[in-house]
């Protein structure tokens, strides 16, 4: 889904209105329009992509390029202490729009945001045989 | 705080056990030792950082090839539907090792990972405001 159906690409094109805090030929970065803290913004790449996996290696090393220098200038900007950088892949990870983007969060000290963090071990062997598994799945391209 | 200081850094030297599931010259994975789902794993840069901003832009593009291969590997490995890429800087943001590292999360449909999403909407000209005074700290270098 991109272009007239996916609501990024319309925005990335001025179709939809949207504050832009970064914008160059390649990414464009905006507010979310429900933010979890002051600040809370958006990058994406211009190009459509559906999840991280089919992002551009080019697109995406400059990407990430953009939102080191942008985040650090959203926490001044905020007066925050530090910031998640968070990038849902499919609906069971939260992703609502099928267009690849990283959520910067600003964060402060006990602000509750992404406080549940339910870890947990693993018996014995099990953390051996799941990296084993995950090595016989990876292809590097 | 790096070297014999930090615990990625020796993590990534051999110098304490971990459960790898990718290595190459830049970039090392392993799992997660407390993780919130099977397959959480950690992708970090051998070359220390201690948070995003401070990573070289190409150790930086390494990590994100690496990672957008590995995520579904893992997503494969865990019978997943989705995955969570993470990355904490700063104590508020619940960064423990002050070497970055990007989590990916395996995720699976209503797992209630992650799932406290306080969101909110700006009153009217506040978002305006503030994107005008991220872009005045924005330097991309």
């Amino acid at each position: 889904m991109a272009g007239q159906d996916c609501i990024f690409c319309r925005i990335a094109k001025g179709q939809i209105p949207s504050v832009r805090v970064f914008e160059n030929d390649r990414v464009l970065s905006f507010l979310d329009i429900h933010p979890i803290s002051d600040g809370h913004a958006l990058v994406i790449p211009k190009v459509h992509a559906g999840s991280l996996s089919e992002c551009d290696e080019g697109a995406l090393a400059e990407l990430m390029r953009i939102t080191k220098c942008l985040a650090p200038a959203i926490v001044k900007a905020t007066g925050s202490e530090g910031y998640n950088l968070l990038c849902n892949n499919g609906r069971a990870a939260g992703q609502l729009v099928d267009h690849v983007h990283f959520h910067i969060i600003p964060r402060r000290l006990n602000d509750g945001v992404l406080a549940h963090w339910p870890h947990r071990d693993y018996p014995a062997g099990a953390a051996e045989a799941l990296a084993e598994k995950i090595r016989c799945h990876l292809v590097i391209s």
